[in-house]
């Protein structure tokens, strides 16, 4: 097993830094940092479970207390018609970390295949610091949009970009993206090379994954190039501030933080035999109550705030010019795909600790602009505990999954999970929350499309 | 058939009125007024839809336009337990109208069955005119908030009170509200004493019921009173500008302007018999799309618009103290319930239109604050079409019901109700949108309760 390897030399600036329109912030010559924290699927449903659950029905979580709030539009474009109207995270990820709006799968590319220059690249190049943060793999839609260029986000390693199987059925994959074909690589190979200061989250598996024909692996690349990979959280604080870090802390995802009782998630509602012939008759017996409890398979997973702590202060040593982090609660939309509240809770928890610590950031860094955003809504629903029509003598349930959580006051919230029967939710629709500090007044309007969200980032550092 | 009937006699101001504690805004003595717009199940997946429908994917609403932009978090006391997580519309508008959190069902009155006071009897009282217009029965829950006292939203009429059976189900009533009992009568009945300048909506019904022991209707209070009743939209104009308006536009609720083709609404998807026996196996067959098309029934119903401008004008008459309108679409809503997104869409039409008429008011009326909010979350989601496991090989689709809109540019939006397997969706807990004009800019913070929506506009008229 891989722990602290670690390897040296030049970063290699990307070739796809190329200049763009920009527009110039009042005083350019100040020191300007962005964080953007980014919860996946984290929607209006999921930020009333996660108050309801964390602060309390009458509480408010850390996110509440921003005092710019404003809803953005979430825009895919479509393959036969102009738009789809529910996005994937690399589609709206790739909007937010280049301002084009493409095809749901594309990773930092438009939808005729052109690759897109990044914020964090753009940054780079103008000389600010930059870092990744996740809780998923490194190499996933989200983080791997602001680092990298493939027509698909399933291209994550040497193996994979030529095609094969992925979940289970037949993967094109990215062969025009490959390196034996003269692409940029596999999103982990682009990982290496990119000009992102600190990447950090989960992933290693795709980093030891070899070319099928050479076996070379995109960890291999770092051999003669200043950059410290870690895998023990330990070896954080430790190593050379000098380098690039990137630090992969599992093979894939990083463990989440919950769980439900007895690692339950929701279920189906338990029907009559009468019922099951007529809706109108019979009975129905409800899941039991879930209580939220810690995940064992946790462990010692970093917790999301402390590898944004490190990130933060990485970029800021030896740094006049500023910064741009972005950091992702990535399972919040994972453990909703799967049904499992007290997952995504957890994870909003990990989200509201890092909010945390960027705002004690910007405290010592007041030119620092905090965004906080969604990148698509989720299935999750809240709904009611009983049902609106209890009075009514006919069983009433829903026909998808439901968990009856127990609250911290021993009432009960109840999450509906509906969108489909298969072993993963469907994402939904709605336009997303975005929150941010007092930087974001007068920058950030009420209502904004995800392109926009980029494009007032883009401003506020003079790209 | 009742046809502008009339009759008159003094205004009763209500004993309710009494003193509250108030906060006067910077210039007490200035012209000010409140225009609320209340969305009935507005939540943001239901914003998007009718963003998605009305302007375009990449449009923005009137509402969009807004400079002030907020989250309202829902609360409603529960029965067993201190909170419960989903509300009704009953509770929602008692909050907004008084600053009160209470239990569903609710009109006016506390979880301990006290009445109180609401924010248009109290501008009543200190010299504002007022207005409620809506597009339900204006003895429905979110105008009979406004107006009246009774334990339970279903005391619409004097009959009813007394309980009985309501929905098929038996009924307790509110007993102790009931004119017969000393109380202060149906909701029907305190709208004719109520201090509300202007009432305009559905509901003639109501109004037309007698009390089972006297055969008094709440019409035939008007007699003696100063009140126009008008059933007729073509009397509107001609009605004594120095008299109560009330104008009952349909025996219950007002018709809706939008149904599916072929009155089509949400339909489950039809599964192949293999596929009933096992989840992974056999076919789906999807609903046919449905294109929206004008209601037959909507005939000559005046728009939501027209009857807010009638309300303005009235209530700017001979008025320089200021006005409290409060404006509801509340189809949204019910559209939602029966799984009728054409129905919900032409309703938020309807609401975008009322928007428009405001703005245009608070252009030539500067000291007028406009808020758009709406009560609760519900049960639509717009989900992605296709699936986002489209090319695996087993059937995904919605375990509830689900309607794929035709959309303008040729694409399809796919609805999906399924939250109950009932006639009737159950409502959703999200926190919900806030919309405000500049009036609202350092009134109204980024996130806040329902109740201090009714604080902010208390303070704003200095009440």
């Amino acid at each position: 097993m891989l722990r602290s390897l670690i390897f040296f030399v030049a970063i290699s600036v990307s070739s796809l830094i190329a200049a763009q329109p920009s527009e110039k912030p009042g005083d350019p010559g100040t020191t300007r940092s962005v964080i953007l924290i980014i919860g996946d699927g984290f929607d209006d449903q999921h930020v009333t479970m996660g108050r309801n659950f964390l602060a309390g029905h009458d509480g408010r979580l850390v996110i509440d207390t921003l005092p710019v709030r404003a809803a953005v539009q979430v825009q895919t474009v479509g393959k036969d018609t102009d738009w789809v109207y529910v996005a994937d995270s690399a589609n709206t990820a790739t909007t937010l970390a280049t301002g084009i709006t493409t095809q749901m799968g594309r990773v930092g590319t438009s939808p005729t295949d052109e690759d897109l220059v990044t914020i964090a690249q753009r940054a780079h190049a103008a000389g600010f610091k930059t870092g990744i943060v996740s809780t998923s793999s490194v190499t996933d839609a989200t983080p791997a949009s602001f680092m990298s260029h493939v027509s698909s986000r399933g291209c994550e390693n040497p193996a994979i970009i030529l095609g094969g199987e992925l979940y289970s059925v037949d993967y094109e994959g990215c062969p025009q993206d490959a390196m034996v074909n003269g692409g940029p690589g596999s999103i982990a190979e682009q990982i290496m090379n990119a000009p992102i200061d600190v990447v950090l989250g989960g992933g290693l598996k795709h980093f030891t994954t070899g070319d099928p024909a050479s076996g070379n692996t995109p960890l291999m690349m770092a051999e003669g190039q200043k950059i410290t990979v870690v895998t023990d959280p330990a070896m954080l604080t430790g190593a050379d501030a000098n380098e690039r870090l990137i630090g992969l802390f599992a093979e894939g995802h990083l463990p989440v933080r919950l769980q439900g009782s007895d690692g339950r998630v929701a279920e189906q509602p338990d029907t009559s035999t009468l019922n099951k012939l007529d809706w109108r008759l019979g009975s129905v017996t409800q899941p039991d109550p879930i209580s939220c409890e810690p995940n064992p398979a946790y462990g010692d997973t970093p917790p999301l705030a402390r590898l944004t702590e490190v990130a933060l202060n990485r970029l800021t040593h030896n740094n006049d010019k500023g910064l741009f982090l972005m950091v992702e609660s990535a399972s919040i939309d994972k453990e909703s795909h799967v049904r499992n509240p007290c997952g995504s809770l957890g994870e909003i928890a990990q989200l509201e600790e890092v909010v945390s610590v960027a705002l004690d950031y910007a405290e010592a860094h007041p030119q620092t602009l905090i965004i906080v955003t969604s990148d698509h809504a989720q299935a999750a629903q809240i709904i009611p505990e009983p049902s609106l029509y209890a009075e009514i003598p006919v069983p009433v349930y829903s026909p998808g999954h439901v968990a009856r959580l127990n609250m911290p006051d021993g009432s009960l919230m109840t999450i509906n999970y509906a969108t489909n029967g298969f072993v993963s939710e469907e994402h939904t629709g709605a336009n997303v929350p975005l929150f941010a500090n007092g930087m974001g007044d007068g920058l950030l309007p009420a209502f904004l499309r995800q392109r926009e969200v980029h494009d007032a980032m883009a401003t506020f550092l003079g790209l």
